[in-house]
């Protein structure tokens, strides 16, 4: 294990998550929140000296970077990462309870939205940007972030290119461009500018600039913390329907922008991915509004609730507008699976993702295929590119890891006593990083209810869903610390 | 694709279709069923016709006999076993409807015991007798009892291999010996045997001759048909006991009692499915009991209701002798995660199979292993044998196929407005051939509340879920039937 490389990187990370907590308490000051203020002020500058002392120790010799350092370095750092963002709500006191801190700030960086909050408003200003924020950082990821930043260094490559594979989410990363640190430095480029034209637009509908600002970080990392008790209930349609295109705008894989600003239209109209994300959407709310004929007074009304849960569930960012948990059966059964599907890969979005179903149908259909034509060899394509047996493999694992891992947990949170949909329902909204789920954890409801057992499930559930579940198994496994 | 051999095999499967619905026929005539001796007749009638029609035609060249065939013929050999096992009931009037009379005798079929009527103990004793025999057939298979039964023919020496890989449960299937003839008559010795077992077991319980031989035709295919409207519940403990029992014994692979005959004792008790099934069995017992402690009067009772609830689910029979829908939250997951894991491969029970299961874990650790140390190159191995990587492909393959199936069920049949956990527990009951499902499927509950075309979906599943999916799946593609 290079320990010297992981140090150094984990405190890099300590001095970004410093400097990022930065504006929270330039918030905490203009607003006078004294005890928040001292709270921000502490974590600020217990990760300045520990990331400090971290980056300049030159522990261990010189080595090479290999993969499985990859995977460690990105779970530890989201772990090191949460454990202090956590410090600010419980420092001051905002939550009393340490896991349920943690609880909210993983619930902040994977961009779930679950909260164990019942009420956010008297929350002070402060650490609500602080919980939005975690969203946009989290988003696209501090490790992505770090690569964009830090300078390119040749013996780093190996590096790099590790770290951003076990960060990024998707079956298989996608170079936009050969080298990795200016890929990383395109989507975040793109990441800041949609991040600002949906700021904008929100404040075009009247929206106050705060507000706007979190709601648009929520928003662009498929968060989802509302900054009100009724999360976008009572905002404005305009402001409601401009959300909308927004998550669905950040379910997209950023490379279809990359291959936009590169006239290559054609080839993102033709990207399975995006036309299989675009058919769900679609069909969803039809389906939806369809079921839901006289639920609402107007068909406008309809479309517009509808097109939005469609919208915050298949992106996993977890807004609401209405209680969908008491949308007849068939309503809820679409969100229901939408949760899993989740968004494309390489967006900001969590779930299973699109690419990976389209692979998974794909991989199905060709056994069967081969079961009829035993002699025959067929490849698996994607967008007429023939797929590496590897990718398929993967895949398949990472569909194992999945069931096993939603099995498990529902298995142990039922130690609580809610009901079965209530379980199943938390474990899919926190794994597949959404947010709301049905019954007991339903948009109007939140997670406060569960044991503290069962919210350090959720959390490890949350990050294992935000880092696509190998980081968090390799960290875990024994076979990586063995000799 | 081969349509003489097909269409051959057909009529043989409507001729012993016939055969067995003589003993039900016997049954109304002593009884003086006039309704169902009438129906009965009829129905065996028309199979003899069709099947003799079918056998001695010689259409089409002599050819070869592919997987695809073999595949074919065994989806259609239970679809149209089906369809005629349905005629007793539609036509004796028990059932009015014929799609109702279709799923009682798919469930038959297939094992499940998912019942669509309220009540069953006003049924005639004939066709009592026909829906619990349905189960013994169906458990081993009709299409290996013909292996079984036939003459072996050199020809079709490849034709019995496919069917038998087909209709048998499990990853792989377990040669006992080299002849596949001399395998069908093993298994069908061994099932006979246990069944006349149980059977006497029964009998020593004070139990009537037509209900301990319903009951034991209920246990032995793990099918779950009561003859009471309460199950099992109003016998005595004893016969609970033995029901539990047997239960456990007919969801073991059936090459394990084999081993046992050539005394091979050690090589079956370090068989590693049968540890994991023993030690599923024997932990969910310890937590149910623990979890339900103060429910019963006593801690006897409390085991004994935990250790026949967990063999029924595990085992996908479908008995009850509780109503488990009233248990807390964490026996009811304990046995949501029993639907799906399912009894042994190989053996008379449904489900996902355990040692599917110990597959899907052993190729995700090596999935990890890999990413770890990228170079080394790993088998997975069971029982010290290493899995040829088309094994864990397939099995990979059925994962995924069992999941959309899942979904896409439970998504359909939303429509009718049932709860999510009812809709979701619907389709793993049936699907894994299990029986009961929770809250409006729950063990004192019953199918019939659901809409026609959700029960033809649920019909399907059941079938796909016999016969473990592939049988389905190219029965219905096109490539198996593009020239």
């Amino acid at each position: 294990m290079n320990y010297r490389m992981i140090g150094k990187y984990i405190g890099k990370i300590l001095l970004v998550g410093a400097i990022f907590m930065l504006p929270a308490y330039g918030i905490s000051l203009y607003c006078k929140e004294i005890l928040a203020a001292r709270a921000l002020l502490v974590t600020i500058i217990t990760q300045m000296i520990l990331g400090g002392i971290l980056c300049m120790s030159e522990r261990g010799p010189k080595r090479g970077f290999r993969a499985k350092e990859g995977f460690v370095c990105v779970g530890l750092s989201w772990i090191v990462l949460s454990l202090f963002g956590a410090c600010p709500f419980f420092l001051s006191g905002a939550i009393p309870n340490y896991v349920d801190a943690l609880f909210e700030i993983v619930s902040g960086f994977t961009t779930t939205g679950a909260s164990i909050l019942p009420e956010v408003e008297s929350l002070p200003k402060s650490l609500l940007y602080w919980r939005s924020f975690s969203h946009w950082l989290g988003g696209m990821g501090v490790l992505v972030f770090l690569l964009a930043v830090s300078s390119a260094d040749e013996r780093s490559k190996g590096f790099t290119m590790h770290i951003l594979r076990a960060e990024s989410p998707g079956p298989k990363v996608g170079k936009l461009v050969p080298r990795m640190k200016q890929t990383a430095e395109i989507l975040y480029v793109l990441y800041i500018v949609l991040t600002i034209l949906n700021f904008i637009f929100l404040l075009l509908g009247n929206m106050s600039v705060f507000d706007a600002l979190c709601t648009a970080f929520g928003t662009a990392g498929t968060g989802g913390f509302g900054i009100k008790n009724d999360s976008i209930a009572s905002f404005s349609p305009y402001i409601q329907n401009v959300t909308t295109v927004f998550m669905l705008l950040f379910g997209v894989n950023f490379s279809c922008y990359y291959m936009l600003l590169l006239r290559q239209v054609k080839s993102v109209f033709k990207d399975e991915e995006l036309r299989m994300y675009v058919g769900v959407v679609c069909a969803s709310i039809a389906l939806i509004v369809w079921n839901l004929r006289g639920y609402y007074d107007t068909l406008g009304e309809t479309i517009r609730h509808a097109a939005f849960q469609v919208a915050t569930i298949i992106t996993t960012t977890g807004y609401a507008t209405t209680d969908f948990d008491l949308w007849p059966s068939f309503s809820k059964a679409i969100l229901f699976c939408l949760m899993i599907v989740g968004a494309c890969a390489g967006s900001t979005g969590g779930g299973f993702k699109c690419g990976r179903a389209l692979l998974v149908m794909k991989s199905l259909r060709r056994s069967v295929r081969q079961i009829v034509h035993p002699g025959k060899v067929e490849v698996v394509r994607i967008n007429g590119r023939a797929m590496e047996e590897k990718v398929l493999e993967n895949t398949n694992a990472y569909l194992a890891a999945y069931v096993l891992i939603i099995i498990g947990s529902f298995f142990v949170i039922s130690l609580d006593g809610f009901s079965m949909m209530t379980n199943l329902s938390a474990v899919l909204a926190c794994f597949n990083n959404i947010g709301p789920g049905f019954e007991a954890v339903g948009p109007t409801c939140n997670f406060s209810g569960f044991s503290m057992f069962s919210k350090i499930i959720l959390i490890v559930d949350m990050l294992a869903g935000r880092l696509e579940i190998f980081p968090m198994l390799i960290l875990f496994s024994r076979t990586t610390w063995r000799k």
